[in-house]
């Protein structure tokens, strides 16, 4: 995909006016007096690779496509939308199901984690990690006018949290280009609908940039790293842990981004000062 | 547990100086000057039950026996303090096991896995409600004036929220007395090592309240709700379906809790407005 020409306009945007994202709930406030509020939905998702059942998201609802290929391809059960003939959306059932061409290997392999862990968790984190040994991230640059100018047009773009609040934000950005801003109530899963759209639209990571309103934790740096992914960008702070893979995998990392001021606490040497801060 | 002479002490607090719960970690700032900032701990920790893997949660680390007690205890996997003949923490396998009197599988449970929304990788197993359909919850009262005493303590407590941020608290209160105060890098785990700490000292539910700096989605109610404690209280947000279940169960839901300002979408019944807001 041509990243060179890029506009300014969003492929996809948080979408605050869609009403089954969000819900008006009747209470009081401190006066005593009755109000109305926005609220965030927040729903059960079950996640199917052909016929085994592999996790339930609690999810705004919105790309359930998107999460589902997302989770899967971060948990390194899915490699490429190649594999992949089918995947199948059930509203009232709240199930999507990702169907791959060949299933048999995936399956068996799962079942085997499955048993052998008794919950999957630890296994599934361990495995993720192991993923990671050999990963080298691109050296792109990251000039800090970009950031800027990013974190001026994200936290301007009309969103179901300046709506309604309690949500997180993930987007793919190109250069100072934000691309595709996906909202959720857990930032993994917005995180996974990122991961999700760059797998069906074979988007390249090496370019790229990723900004999250949430936390620089473990988890986050470890689904950004799979992604291939070289730079994370957040506004809130950081875990040592999350410190630790960043630097062991080579990936930039910037947090605590609030108007001019930053960290950079690991890959500083991608930085390029093209304005004076 | 007598708690009509309470005094302003906590009986348990955070631990902002306690050295292995926060790194210092070298980096630049926007200006590309070295600096160093404090970051919080994130470490696995593997929970068994008996000889059974349960879940490993990414924590900051304290409290690993409060954390596993609560987390079973939320998880319906525990039923009380009397059941627990041993609790062993390893430090350096980041392991700890609860050992019962009686043994018991949880095989089948295990193998139905949702990940909630709630930051670090929340994880619940089998039917999420479970044990809500015939809970009763106390009618006690919720004089505004405490809210308004509690949110003043809470955040003037010295914290690793307020020394390093990146971190949630949860505190289990006593009309606008704050008792035990507990941080972690998921909000999901602070609100098991209170339940561990409830359940091992055997403390009253009816009479308490409930404090957290996260957000009120589904699973911080259902946690709450499984608690028995009737009142939650947050300077966060909403989700649609945290509200829907605390409706169900009869609980109040005071959200956005800042400076004299808040939301009460459920259970107003129990506010008594003892000052005028």
């Amino acid at each position: 995909m041509a990243t060179t020409s890029r506009n300014e306009k969003y492929i996809i945007s948080p979408n605050p006016t869609t009403t089954n994202l969000k819900r008006i709930v009747r209470g009081v406030d401190h006066r005593g007096e009755n109000n109305e509020i926005a609220v965030i939905e927040e729903r059960p998702l079950t996640i199917f690779l052909n016929r085994q059942e592999i996790v339930t998201a609690m999810t705004i609802g919105d790309y359930p496509e998107y999460l589902a290929l997302g989770f899967l391809s971060n948990q390194h059960m899915l490699e490429s939308y190649r594999d992949v003939c089918g995947v199948d959306y059930d509203d009232e059932l709240e199930i999507v199901v990702v169907r791959t061409i060949s299933q048999t290997t995936y399956e068996e392999k799962l079942k085997k984690k499955i048993k052998t862990s008794g919950c999957a968790v630890g296994t599934v984190f361990g495995d993720i990690m192991e993923g990671l040994e050999n990963l080298t991230l691109s050296h792109s640059p990251l000039h800090i006018s970009w950031l800027y100018e990013l974190s001026v047009k994200i936290n301007k773009t009309p969103s179901l949290y300046l709506e309604a609040g309690a949500i997180h934000g993930t987007v793919l950005c190109y250069q100072n280009h934000p691309l595709v801003y996906m909202e959720d109530v857990g930032r993994h899963n917005a995180v996974d609908k990122v991961a999700g759209w760059m797998l069906k639209h074979n988007e390249t990571p090496e370019d790229k940039l990723l900004y999250t309103t949430g936390r620089l934790t473990s988890e986050m740096v470890i689904k950004t790293a799979t992604m291939g992914i070289p730079i994370l960008i957040s506004r809130s702070g950081f875990t040592a842990w999350g410190v630790e893979i960043a630097k062991q995998v080579g990936m930039t990392l910037i947090g605590r981004l609030r108007g001019k001021r930053f960290f950079c606490l690991s890959g500083e040497k991608r930085l390029i000062r093209d304005i004076k801060t």
